[in-house]
């Protein structure tokens, strides 16, 4: 079975498909470049990493399965235009509430048999997932279900996806208004959306900025490492060296130097 | 690459090895058995589960790989009788301290590139351990460790492994008194060896009571089941049917319904 992503250098796929040197599937790269009469897997992300954008699967074929990897797919990132609706689907609270280090998600799956396979995989792999993760994860879950599903409206509006949706609001006014300072840098522009989760109407809030370098600066990442901004060259993500991945999940006082300094750098 | 194990039914092993459908080996099954000219690995599970015997490497070839689980090589369990020094030795707080649901163990390894593989494979396979498994679990052992390196050996008695060694030692009491009232179970002999890290003379006290039904007594888990007591039968260890293991780690009011209704059975 071939593995195909449209983020082929989303770095986990590859690991993950060859690690164990399954002779039940292989890692066959990029989902655009895949045009084989083989049964496949198409993983797709969506909000998509590093850049943000939404993505629909990518491959013409009628061999495939589909598994929707919705990691970022949180209203404080993306509008949310519908309820989710794919045959698998992966979740994790790593990015949503941030707790990466409990190594915990969750899967929605329409075929039961399927879903049986995957609670059989994790049994087998790790024998069940570490209690005390499960006990985290749920307490977290539960405060943010609690705090959305108040009748109030008026206090609902202190839930965690609303302080995280202004959080990130306020990053992207605050990056887009340093980037605007200066013409060496462009960011993404995404579509106004109205999210049915907030009935607000705004754009992708990324985790990530992915920023490009414009003119005659080739190597983006070099650049502003020379100017004190470390980012994550393009090229580890299948993208061209002008552009780099900033991280917009820091700290306040890292944030407020990299918006300081965005617009300082002369070439 | 085949892999073996004289403890061919002590499931973990051959769901393992099975269960992702490997390129790079294949469960070959019981260790006894084996005698393809052919590269393998031999799982070396000392003391055993489920009878509590120390155990050797069995397959008679020198194109070995050789893995020792010493899940129960605790003081408590087994009388230490030298340092383990084996190539690769697989160790767990799973079965010391009886801290299992936080699915964290460590290996000792020689080859430093076989331990590069080994971490790269935890990363990959989970992107790293739970932290609030890797916290407690660093919390456990330094206490276990604290108590075992006090300098006054009175105080020191008090130390986890003692406490555990006697406890051991009188349920082990306990089981054998009520065997020996009955002429329908037997339990197995263990050689009286002296351990290095307590001083102590002693035979196995293992977590598992490997027992015997005697005489006529062909399915020992049906008869005991019939007279409430709940083991599991020796045909899922690839043993005879008239052997059951039984937990000697349950709750004192259970092991003490254990002792009461184990010498009052009748035909």
């Amino acid at each position: 079975m071939n593995v195909v992503s449209a983020a082929p250098f989303y770095s986990s796929y590859p690991l993950m498909t060859d690690y164990l040197k399954s002779g039940l599937h292989k890692w066959a790269g990029d989902a655009y470049k895949f045009n084989k009469e083989e049964p496949y897997i198409e993983l797709v992300t969506s909000p998509n990493n590093p850049d943000g954008f939404t993505r629909q699967d990518v491959v013409k074929g009628d061999k495939g399965i589909l598994i929707h990897d919705l990691a970022y797919y949180w209203p404080q990132y993306t509008p949310i235009l519908s309820p989710a609706d794919y045959d698998v689907m992966l979740f994790t609270v790593s990015k949503s509430t941030g707790h990466a280090g409990s190594r915990i998600g969750w899967a929605v799956v329409k075929d039961r048999e399927i879903a049986k396979k995957m609670t059989t995989f994790i049994e087998i792999n790790t024998i069940g997932v570490s209690k005390e993760s499960q006990i985290r994860a749920a307490k977290i879950l539960q405060a943010v279900s609690d705090g959305c599903s108040h009748p109030n409206r008026k206090e609902a509006e202190t839930n965690f996806f609303d302080y995280s949706y202004k959080l990130m609001a306020g990053r992207w006014k605050r990056i887009r208004e340093a980037v605007n300072k200066t013409a060496l840098f462009s960011l993404p522009s995404f579509p106004q959306e109205t999210c049915s989760f907030s009935g607000r109407t705004f754009g992708q809030l990324p985790a990530f900025a992915w920023l490009k370098c414009e003119g005659e600066i080739d190597d983006c990442e070099s650049f502003l490492r020379r100017h004190k901004v470390i980012t994550r060259s393009g090229k580890h993500f299948g993208a061209s060296m002008k552009y780099v991945r900033v991280s917009m999940l820091s700290r306040e006082s890292e944030f407020k130097l990299l918006t300081e300094r965005l617009p300082a750098i002369k070439t």
